[in-house]
């Protein structure tokens, strides 16, 4: 059985979360929908009334016989059946719980350039995406950023959870790796009072199935299409 | 062991979904912040430097040494401990996803009150508000609406998965009585268009704990200050 990712084909988006933890754990995978055909395929399922447990949205996860959608569950299927995750039950939840906390400032970056609509065009939302940006960087960045800091600064192994890096240190790489292309100046403040997080991100980086991943052309480039967005006027 | 529920102790918010699973499942628990001196508590824990695996922000649960957070997550725990998701491992995957989205429009339902930060007041966003409120009306609400109508369409024992009462149905009805509070003129449209969801919704107020906990004092009425908001101006 050959894992199959249903995800849009030119953006890092929401499915980059999962080819991460793939690329890390070594699993063999098709990105279905950048290859022949296959859009047409993710639209096939999505449409599919016959589907007793149907996706709402991209990314989904095709195992098998089971179809799991929504990010952070699809991460908690990979992390349990691939060793990323801890094993201890608690220390489990608390990765999830962190992958969650995570998804939460993924959806505000993504207002941020949406504040009205996601059917709208971002011309059409622009003051408001100014007002929205400017309360995510001044308010919003610190305190998650610096709710990670704090978790990392517990733990001497350099993860934010266990002894082994998991799902939710490549998620992390990957939000500091967007809010760094969407917002060099504000990051380049923020990342001197967290140290622990970019330190987190580097190895995450660093480390050589990710690193081959991030040299190859299976990583899609940031774009003003993804989640993160870079507009020189909203980075103060 | 008896659990303790950490949340807000004047609105329903996102801690209501953890009280309706605690509630049906018949499980003694604290609801700390509405206690004396609770809220001192709740934030204690909230800034406790030595924790080390700290939340984010409530709802959390304590539960002998897990302190939980994530409404989600919580769900997961519970869920698994206390008969209200099914055994089978892909049908378990599938009840959180559910739950996973029904996160996702709870979050769009109060951002559509606070388009723009939810640090400023709603005075402040009103313009923006109309704007993201008739989105969220108009398109989003029937998206997601369908989406479990067609789930609830495929199981004939009337329950989002499995044969029996998950805690995404407990979340599905709460979803479904906030909207209701909230958009009154549009959801009496939207009822006409997703008969299985108002039945499951239904179904589940009806059932003899549900029944009780909404009938008493534990329940915390709806208000212009949580989640689901009433501004008869945005209801269409």
């Amino acid at each position: 059985m050959r894992y199959q990712l249903f995800y849009w084909p030119t953006i890092q988006g929401r499915g980059e979360f999962v080819r991460l933890a793939l690329e890390e754990a070594g699993i063999a995978y098709d990105d279905v929908a950048r290859n022949r055909a296959g859009m047409k395929r993710m639209q096939a399922i999505l449409d599919d009334e016959r589907l007793a447990r149907p996706p709402f949205a991209p990314p989904f996860l095709k195992a098998g016989a089971l179809l799991i959608a929504q990010t952070a569950n699809i991460l908690l299927f990979l992390g349990e059946r691939h060793g990323l995750a801890p094993r201890d039950a608690g220390a489990r939840l608390f990765t999830h719980q962190l992958q969650l906390t995570i998804a939460d400032l993924v959806a505000e970056v993504h207002d941020a350039h949406h504040p009205i609509a996601s059917s709208l065009y971002d011309e059409d939302q622009k003051r408001e995406a100014r007002r929205r940006t400017a309360n995510l960087v001044a308010q919003r960045l610190p305190k998650f950023l610096g709710y990670f800091e704090r978790v990392l600064a517990h733990n001497a192994r350099g993860w934010l959870v266990g002894a082994r890096v998991s799902y939710a240190d490549l998620s992390l790489f990957q939000l500091v790796a967007g809010l760094s292309y969407a917002y060099p100046r504000a990051m380049t403040r923020l990342a001197r009072r967290h140290p622990h997080v970019m330190r987190a991100a580097a190895r995450v980086a660093q480390r050589p199935r990710v690193a081959a991943y991030l040299g190859s052309p299976r990583r899609i480039p940031f774009s003003t299409e993804g989640i993160f967005r870079y507009y020189p006027e909203l980075d103060r």
